[in-house]
């Protein structure tokens, strides 16, 4: 694999996953100028202090001004806007890409407002947390971790390509997969478990202030994806609504067939659909 | 505080939490001679090579037979049907403990069944695991651990202070309640979670047998305990179904929350609700 070599990489959002993705370039000397825009002043202030950007500016379009690559790192909400700011400052064959967790239709989208001779390559590092911005930033963070990259019939054999070896080169495994499969699929095992998360400690406060400080280690484990950003995940909620909405009405249907067996009190049929969840769960694993 | 001695303790039970008990009364040097009871006779050959018991029979009552302190470890279910097998052999100043998940209905209904001098203390060790069985077990699994004492007027002065001073010897941190507000409150903060879990593996694994290899730390953290014990599970969810079925519906009633906001695409009422969780997780801490 050749490593892949960018003059300036303009990183738009620089919160954990921009700021991390900044660190891993560094450390891996894949770009000699990083450009990072964001909305708070501050933040951008601190993270040049730190070293994690080089240079930044208030405004998204002067910062990608000569950018090879855009990575945008905001929440997906904000991507379309952001576009058509920076869209009259994008050079001929720069790429823009992206770090959010909803593909499908976004990533068409994305496509369509791209200026002639600009490329988009959708891709969604699997490596969140559920803390945030830069103090929680590291340039490990994509290390080992999947990135799906979601390729399309306009993405560029050549854009793909670059944006693919740009995550292997920073430690991550690279699989393509087709936008709207991915936001299937991360409907199910990312965005319905977070929704959850936030539904069980909203009802937990509900009952009674007191109860959450009895909670123990699984109680921590089942809601610790609720500290998440609400910024981030009412737009990918809201990006992948259809999908999701799909998700909560299965999820409802499981969650209802064991109230029927409590009220039931059916100890055999109960115990038959815990064993098959256990199962299921075994055997991805402990972490 | 003095430390509490026992001449003779029997678990009924061997699995992760009867096993550390066994290990941790060892390890303080609180009881010369452990007796141990389960199903599995494989299982208490094990243990008793491994040092964690000192005798163990095919008989509860035998196993039980000049016990100071009898514990209970098996699932909450099998509680009073053991009682029953074990009365007839339980000498007069016996204290039966339990370390049940349920307490509630239960310690009222156990406490009936104590034959004359012999007292019942309910507890509730806050130190469960996904994992089970012996080789899961520890002496430190209890160690600044939570343990919930559920005192009755019944309960005895005496039988109650010696449960707990037991329970603080091996490390625990004691905290009285009553076994009704226990069952409200573990209802809400451990059983829910754990049939929120089973469902969300049950839905995930429906949607896609794919769909589960593309899981990330959120869905792996969100359903750790999916992987504890069906039969335990199975029984605690039965014993607190009143309870539970409530919570559940509560519960419901927040994923209906948030799922209307979804379909109306009402980004306002979703970023509030999420922040509301958000905030409230963030305020019980990391772990």
């Amino acid at each position: 694999m050749t490593k892949p070599h960018f003059n300036k990489i303009s990183i738009l959002g620089i919160g954990l996953i921009g700021a991390s993705f900044a660190l891993a370039l560094k450390k891996n000397l894949l770009c000699p100028h990083i450009a990072g825009y964001g909305r708070k002043r501050d933040n951008l202030g601190r993270a040049k202090e730190l070293g994690i950007i080089d240079s930044f500016a208030a405004n998204p379009g002067e910062v990608c001004r000569d950018a090879d690559l855009v990575m945008l790192a905001t929440p997906v909400g904000s991507f379309s806007g952001l576009i058509g700011e920076i869209s009259p400052y994008l050079k001929k064959g720069a790429i823009v890409t992206d770090a959010g967790s909803v593909k499908g239709k976004l990533v068409y989208e994305m496509e369509k407002m791209m200026p002639e001779g600009v490329y988009y390559v959708g891709a969604h590092p699997i490596a969140g947390s559920d803390r945030s911005g830069i103090d929680a930033s590291h340039a490990d963070l994509f290390l080992n971790a999947r990135c799906i990259v979601t390729p399309t019939s306009h993405s560029g054999a050549d854009a793909l390509k670059k944006v693919a070896s740009l995550w292997q080169a920073i430690g991550s495994k690279v699989i393509e997969m087709d936008p709207d499969k991915h936001d299937r699929i991360y409907a199910a095992v990312s965005h319905l478990p977070h929704l959850i998360a936030y539904a069980l400690v909203n009802t937990v406060a509900e009952i009674d202030g007191e109860a959450l400080g009895f909670s123990g280690q699984g109680f921590m484990d089942t809601t610790r994806i609720a500290s998440s950003s609400h910024e981030l995940w009412r737009d990918i909620c809201l990006m992948n609504r259809e999908n999701l909405i799909e998700m909560i009405a299965l999820f409802q249907k499981n969650i209802n067939i064991l109230d029927s067996h409590l009220k039931a009190s059916d100890s055999v049929s109960l115990e038959r659909e815990f064993l098959k969840a256990r199962t299921v769960r075994q055997g991805i694993g402990q972490d």
